[in-house]
């Protein structure tokens, strides 16, 4: 292909792969990626896969690809869930893997530059060396990497404390679809127009190309205390998070499971049809102190009841175990994800209704939810389901039937489809439904404008009008 | 003009005011607006006024002005600083004073939907009588609307612990030039692609017009205490700040005023060349005890001496008074503030910039400044500057001549133009250096796509290409 040759007459031929198996891995993680795959259908190739080292590298892919029209698609570590990665037979696959340094870490101001294609592992072992921490958590935080964060606007596990990534961030150096580099001022906060930053954030790939992230650090914790407390049941438990957050305290972690996601991940300390919820409280000593203590009197008066703060203690340790999915689907089961938020008023609604729903599905092995982000005005709500259909061959519609209800469901409640995974592909049929017709038309212009001929990771997060 | 022809058609004659006196006041208080008037120009009248009292009869107003290509200026309450509101003679003033309702309070949520034109301080009067408190408090409280707060992404003088205005906001409710209604989803946190409501944050009446704002609400504090210290120099109180939001705290307050600024707003209690650092500590009992303690050790710890109470206590009494422009014009008088933003290795830096250049412009009788909004990474400088040149007609030149000199030394340094006040036209000369091409032509991509007329408050923020 023609754009095949341009990348090797720009970056020479080492930069550009073709051959199959370099090809081959380069999609997210969604199920139905992983289950055409396992049920044997041929993985969707790109034209080539590239591999810059630079910036400057970059923007000669971004503008080879302008210049023979050739879809193009930013690839950072693959964790993601949506089917956000699924590059077509004649698009370019840009692996950031290239783009994996530290620029700089400053202890002073609490800043750090990384590299897009940085594992996000790694940016945090680079800053705990010097006593910092990122702060930022996501489970797949030994398989995403920094740009990724970005680009999916992702969250961590204890973003109740250190804020989800958009607190996190200070800067960014984006290749523009036109083959500018974009570098934003470094400063805490400014009122200098829309916020670029924020252009980028949840782009997935369709605005630019994430070359580098400045993020904003906290000190490493002087303290961590943990606890755990039974919920007579999950309406209670949400009472109790709410009443913690609405008061003014900020624990790390707040997260409540469901009696079904207790018993799955915490079986030693589930009980009965209780829900579980898990405090970790961290920071400057004495904040924590005083924070333990209000948590545990507002749980209390919410009916909670101590549990043993093991449970807590295992939930850290083994909190990003995950099953595999390809062993899930060759013994012919789906299983899935939905992240969701609302207002408070909503979360037992929407936990209802995923209950009723899902919940009496054919052929359903497990619907289970937490809660495990907190606001003053609201919260996350993060569903698993699974389901063994008698036939292999019907998984598909089964996977498809949970994800219309669940969507459908939260719409009509007044929820929102997405609290951190993102769009992707798994929920582009429900953004107009979300966002109405005016915010897709808000969303397809600012595409249009930044990306007119449509060829960055084209597909995912808005389609063409 | 056949524009306020047809506004009248659309909205009924009593909604379109022609009258000099209605059309008079409607420019913000920019300093260089108020010269020209005290110096005997003819105040900028637009072709006529509308004061629609519904976001359909907003969507009217847009409508008609799309139809005759017609600059159309949104109005608040005209409180902003930088020249971002002077309509020019063929332009409709959309005066928002008509939006003036609270739609909805929340108590269970902890939100509230208020009407564009509500009067800040009316908002948080409303929400108080409820328990609640938005926490937002610019130095205009009383002054300006809370879509101004969103279209200029202002800052609040307890935002340390409340959150500027885009940590506060839920949702928007925006009409479009096109004249669609943008109706985002109310929800603590979304990962659907790029924020639709931070694009309209610091828009500044470019992008759109804002009918209503949901706001994320506080629990009034149960708590409030104050101290005042005394730095030895400006350098020292810079550490002491940077410190304490390093160390994870998050006083509502941690104020430091330089030598001149502290003889200035609180002479009874200013100390040579002493500067002056004030505390306002708030929130659940428990922790601002613990947080006053922890702020107390390290003030100590970085060379601050404890000052009267009192200090702190006079400052939140009369934090809102401010000079008058006119009166000082009067006098011969060129008075300004500019606000800049920076990461904590160029505080010091800027503003030692700022007084060897404006303080040694002739005819000088000020330069002081402050700091007064603190994060991980950076804070804010808010610098005062007044000249008295021999001859009016040297004022202009006098004022032009200070801004310069901080644009470009802000530049040079690597700090930012401004933490909070906004680009109006004051600053825009300025953007494509703080910008960089690349950025300042994704905000005329982003103008153009939604506004392809350019008729939205034109000459502010981003000019044509």
């Amino acid at each position: 292909m023609p754009v095949v040759d341009a990348l090797r007459a720009r970056l020479g031929p080492d930069r550009v792969l073709v051959a199959e198996a370099a090809r081959g891995p380069h999609r997210d993680s969604w199920v139905m990626s992983i289950l055409e795959e396992v049920h044997g259908a041929a993985p969707s190739l790109p034209a080539c896969v590239v591999r810059p080292q630079t910036t400057a590298e970059v923007v000669e892919v971004v503008k080879a690809c302008g210049a023979h029209g050739a879809p193009l698609v930013p690839f950072g570590l693959g964790s993601g869930v949506c089917g956000g990665i699924r590059p077509s037979a004649e698009s370019v696959v840009l692996d950031l893997g290239g783009l994996h340094r530290v620029r700089t870490i400053d202890v002073a101001n609490l800043t750090a530059t990384f590299e897009a294609g940085m594992r996000g592992s790694e940016a945090e072992a680079a800053v705990n060396r010097a006593g910092l921490t990122i702060g930022h958590f996501p489970q797949s935080h030994e398989v995403s990497s920094v740009g990724g964060w970005v680009a999916t606007r992702s969250s961590g596990q204890l973003s109740n404390r250190y804020g989800n990534i958009e607190d996190l961030i200070l800067g960014l150096e984006v290749v523009l679809p036109s083959g500018e580099v974009l570098t934003t001022p470094v400063t805490p906060r400014a009122s200098i127009g829309p916020s670029l930053v924020e252009l980028f954030l949840g782009s997935e790939g369709t605005l630019g190309v994430i070359t580098a992230v400045v993020l904003s650090l906290h000190r490493a914790p002087e303290r961590r205390e943990v606890t755990a407390w039974y919920a007579r049941d999950f309406e209670a438990g949400v009472e109790a998070v709410r009443a913690i957050h609405q008061a003014g305290w900020s624990p790390a972690v707040s997260r409540l499971l469901d009696p079904g996601d207790a018993r799955r991940l915490l079986p030693t300390h589930a009980r009965g049809g209780q829900s579980l919820l898990l405090f970790v409280h961290e920071g400057p000593a004495r904040l924590v102190e005083v924070e333990l203590e209000a948590c545990s009197t507002l749980a209390r008066g919410a009916g909670c009841e101590p549990a043993p703060a093991e449970a807590t203690s295992t939930w850290l340790e083994h909190r990003n175990q995950v099953p595999s999915f390809p062993e899930l689907i060759r013994q012919g089961i789906v299983f899935d994800t939905i992240d969701l938020s609302s207002t408070w008023d909503k979360v037992v609604p929407l936990y209802r209704a995923f209950l009723a729903s899902v919940g009496s599905q054919a052929h359903l092995l497990l619907a289970s939810a937490h809660v495990s982000h907190a606001y003053r005005s609201g919260a996350n709500l993060y569903l698993t389901f699974a389901l063994r259909p008698p036939e292999p061959s019907a998984m598909r519609e089964a996977y498809w039937g949970c994800w219309r209800e669940v969507m459908a469901r939260t719409l009509e409640v007044g929820g929102c489809i997405s609290h951190h995974h993102g769009i992707g592909r798994v929920r582009l049929g429900w953004m107009e439904a979300q966002l109405g017709t005016a915010g897709v038309g808000v969303l397809r212009n600012l595409k249009t404008s930044l990306d007119p001929q449509w060829i960055m990771n084209p597909g995912v997060v808005v389609q063409r009008g």
